[in-house]
């Protein structure tokens, strides 16, 4: 390494090499001038990409979406202050989401703290419990034993970012004067320069490799036991986290079970070649791949006996509510151990990789079958049409929505669900969807229909916010478009479009979100559904009470969002329904950041969800 | 009481009828379903008002805003999940500033807490240390015990955010539905409800007094024979935290001791009728009050001997390092008996009550001069010309930034800092003036002349953020526009105009606030400096090493924001320099809100800050 000439200089490059060779790809700062040396380090770094962002809160969740969209974790970097506190509520979804982040806050030196210096607060600890892991990193110093430290907490940093679960983790690193990269002699010796190679080998200073967790025998044994028992076996794939629940493993184990998959859109399950082509046309369904059963879930609908469910708790209430009321046994299979269903009659905890634990599942099922049976009939104990059920119901609940989507195309009472609806039936094959809180998530869980096509769905549903909604969008569309592509405008076949779906409150709360699509180069389709104020409170009784209804909970506020997106150079448009499909096609097809706007009645919107629903539910398997 | 429908809804009308009770005037409550039994309550209350906001972060701040100008609580609601972490922010500057401040978040019942639950995240002890106390409520129940304890709690918590130090209370609120006010049969007896009226007397359930500290006589004298030998008394006034500190009895002192006092913009002693009419001339300066040491200060300067210090530490850093460097005797007063100065020179920490420890020490003198020589001749300790110096070097820097301005009005080489003069110079008396941080505070610290006038001059000094700017202006504008002010459409004589003062950074990060100026019901003049990008960084010694100078710290964003005028349906004028007084007039008298932006180059601003330094500093106390 060539000298560096002072100790903050010395402190920034090393973190900044050693996170590299850990395989940190990119960075998120805020500008600040206490994070100099952080912020100088990464920017000269050549394997380190640079995201420079003026609000705090927005680049932490741009960060997050990006490790929401690949799994791997992306540095946010702030100066002392409330500047570290903006990145809280992204922490905290960072944290329920599992989704990997790194943040580097920097700080006065420690003698400063609680005693009325400029922009000083109490950063140690500042995020909980919501943190894998928080450290402070000693004051800069050319002292060996010192930087092997920081080369260490590097590397460790880094690997609690994904562990199990992944989550944040939390370096607070102070400064002291000078900041920038100026001469100061003596600081940092020539001799104790030439010693800071690291190891004379490639990568990082410490190579962290961790296990996952993986169950003995005996207890895969005991899952596939009941499932090759039972006669209603189900699936249900919540939202991942992390990404990239291996699908086909899944599919193949429903199809040996002939059990169905109830599959969260956020899941990774729902949407993708293991679908099959025209899984679930309007007349049939001929996937194990579930979407509708949001609309068609209620309490005569026959319980499931065994039920095994990975990820997160899925979005659909319905669903939800019909497994607290199964009498049956429900596998919760967590890598880390966690309780992810507040219904609280889950019967089994498995603390287990899902994916090499359904393979396992897939293997020992198929040699039960092979013990008890001939390889054809893999599967003999189901009760008659438990597959088929879900199958028939699927095919009504889509030909409804189906009839629903072409009266819409006529104009007849437009509702939200049928954007949700077109946005992912005419999303191209890859792209990355992002859908917002509140009615786009609930829209997309129940009119999102299977789709044999790559979909990369995202929410942020770890704590189900409606703050910074379009950063996340951002920061995971940032990942599927290079710097080449960008300079190529668009040409490049690779690229991967972004589409992201969100009300108008969410909007509004992250508008400043909004400076990314410039600055870091990113563009999007941006639907926003737009009820002036909080549509999904007409769900919910308060709707009756009027005062305080609309002044504290419908909360219109009449913003003409036309004017932000001239603030932010973007191409704005208000749609009608009827027009949307043309708009959004063109939208996909063009470079640049369209936003469509579509204006809706909430309350309209949420009285034709339960028409739909009405004729989704009145359907019964007898009908079949 | 009227027999509440429900458990919660019995919550929520205690908690705000205890809160009323107790002094509390108004909440800001962001939209939510949990908190719903707390915004129905405060909706419905009479004596509290209501002020919606969509963004929590802006919410907090603008309730931050109230609490700076009044001294005084204001609540904050929202709704659980990542909502009560927008309002971290805030609460930081709360708890370092000392604004009083309630906070209460809606939770879900405790259960739910790391199950998988939606919007459910682990809000106990979110702000960590930052707040003076921290509860969670017992779940709502009709219970009398439970209900005495509700009442208590309300009481002890109001009465924690005025406490010695002022600053936040987060009350933790979980609820479980119904959350609206629907009959829920048995809930809540008809003879339970006739016990609810309290005590049967007016008032709050407890009355809270809470005593000051008050120094014994013999620390009193121990203060006053310093001051009393001292050859060159030093009075320092830093930002007030509470507001209201009493200036007159400040002059008193000062007069007393022919000492000048160093009074920051903040501190409350800078401007007002205790200054004297034309105090502080281009000619001459005959009051005690200073308000120029950030340009005149500097190592040649003679130390003073003794120095009492009230007030968070000073804006000034050639104040904070010119005492760091004096061989004196100083006094810190702090009712906290925290430390708040940074430099650690300070030889004495005085827990006490500002106010009555200077009235105290004003009595204590003039006897110490009773007794020790006749009464006209208070003090004959002085060097001579002790405070003449600090006079005549007052009005030397006042004729430099005069011919300055003038300079400016001619339209010659024009800088932030005339903006600052002008705004503070001219401003209608009493208003109240709200300076971002970074460089507006700084500049107001340097060019705003001491006046007698009744300005209330604010800023976020407590964690120093660009956080919050606009709703932390707002929130304090809030307290002096009344309803019916507001209903006669500004003609109101009482009305007390609304200025901020914020660079484009500050005015980006906190755009979302400016929903409150319609929705809440506030007028104000903006005076946006728009330096594009991070102008204080031309301050600091990374201005020489571009890149990453340009990309990573001054960040230009070329945003135009009149577009975000439009938005929010303000007047917006981009003015010149030499047309900004015109236009600043013509706001003041107008009702509604007009942004007035002026476009500067930030290091065309601090090369000139630089040469009207040198100019002031080429005086010397011989010249006079």
């Amino acid at each position: 390494m060539e000298r560096p000439p002072n100790r903050n200089t010395l402190w920034g490059r090393i973190l900044a090499d050693e996170l590299a060779a850990g395989g940190l790809e990119a960075v998120c700062i805020a500008p600040g001038s206490r994070s100099t040396p952080l912020t100088v380090a990464f920017a000269e770094h050549p394997a380190i990409e640079v995201f420079s962002h003026l609000d705090e809160r927005s680049a932490a969740y741009f960060a997050l979406g990006r490790g929401r969209r690949t799994g791997r974790p992306t540095a946010l970097v702030c100066t002392s202050g409330t500047a570290a506190a903006n990145f809280h509520p992204a922490v905290i979804e960072a944290h329920q989401a599992r989704v990997p982040l790194l943040v580097l806050t920097a700080d006065r030196p420690a003698e400063l703290r609680d005693s009325g210096a400029n922009q000083t607060i109490d950063q140690v600890d500042l995020y909980g419990d919501s943190v894998r892991w928080d450290a402070e990193l000693p004051e800069p110093d050319a002292d060996e034993r010192k930087v092997r430290s920081l080369r260490t907490t590097a590397a460790r940093a880094l690997a609690k970012t994904t562990g199990t679960p992944a989550g944040p983790v939390h370096l607070n690193c102070p400064f002291r004067k000078p900041l920038e990269p100026v001469e100061v002699p003596g600081d940092v010796p020539e001799a104790f320069a030439e010693t800071l190679a690291g190891r004379g080998r490639d990568g990082p200073f410490v190579d962290v490799s961790s296990g996952r967790p993986t169950l003995e025998e005996r207890d895969v044994e005991r899952i596939t036991t009941a499932l090759g028992d039972a006669e209603r076996p189900l699936l249900v794939a919540g939202p991942a986290d992390p990404p990239g629940l291996d699908a086909n493993a899944m599919v193949e184990l429903a199809g040996t079970l002939e059990a169905p998959i109830l599959a969260d859109p956020l899941s990774g399950v729902r949407f993708g070649s293991h679908v099959g082509v025209g899984g679930t046309t309007a007349e049939t369904a001929t996937t194990t791949v579930c979407g509708g059963y949001d609309a068609y879930l209620e309490e005569t609908w026959p319980d499931p006996d065994v039920v095994v469910r990975v990820g997160a708790s899925p979005t659909s209430k319905p669903l939800r509510n019909w497994l607290r009321d199964a009498d049956c046994r429900q596998f919760l299979i967590d890598p880390a151990v966690d309780w992810r269903e507040a219904t609280f009659t889950a019967t089994d905890l498995v603390g287990a990789e899902p994916d090499a634990l359904i393979s396992s599942l897939v293997d020992a099922i198929d040699g039960l079958a092979n013990t008890t049976a001939t390889a054809t009939e893999t599967k003999t104990t189901n009760d008659d049409g438990w597959l088929e059920r879900f199958q028939h119901a699927e095919a009504h609940h889509w030909s409804v929505v189906d009839a629903a989507l072409e009266d819409d195309r006529l104009g007849a009472d437009p509702f939200e669900g049928a954007v949700l609806a077109a946005v992912l039936e005419h999303a191209p094959d890859p792209a990355t969807i992002f859908v917002s809180n509140s009615m786009p998530i609930r829209d997309a869980d129940r009119f999102g229909r299977p789709r044999d096509a790559d979909l990369t769905v995202l929410a942020n549903r770890g704590a189900s916010g409606i703050d910074g909604i379009v950063s996340t969008a951002l920061g995971a569309g940032s990942v599927t478009v290079s710097e080449d592509e960008k300079e190529s405008e668009g040409e490049d076949e690779d690229e991967e479009p972004l589409v992201l779906v969100t009300g108008d409150l969410a909007f509004y709360h992250d508008s400043n979100g909004l400076l990314a699509l410039e600055r870091c180069g990113v563009d999007a389709t941006i639907v926003l559904l737009d009820n002036d104020g909080g549509g999904i409170f007409h769900m919910l009784p308060i709707e009756e009470y009027d005062p305080p209804f609309m002044g504290q909970f419908k909360t219109p506020h009449g913003l003409s969002f036309d004017a932000l997106a001239e603030l932010y150079d973007l191409e704005f448009e208000y749609v009608t329904p009827t027009a949307f499909g043309d708009a959004y096609r063109n939208s996909l097809e063009s470079t640049g950041t369209q936003v469509l706007a579509l204006e809706f009645d909430a309350e309209a919107s949420h009285r034709r969800r339960e028409e739909l629903e009405e004729k989704t539910r009145s359907w019964r398997f007898d009908d079949a």
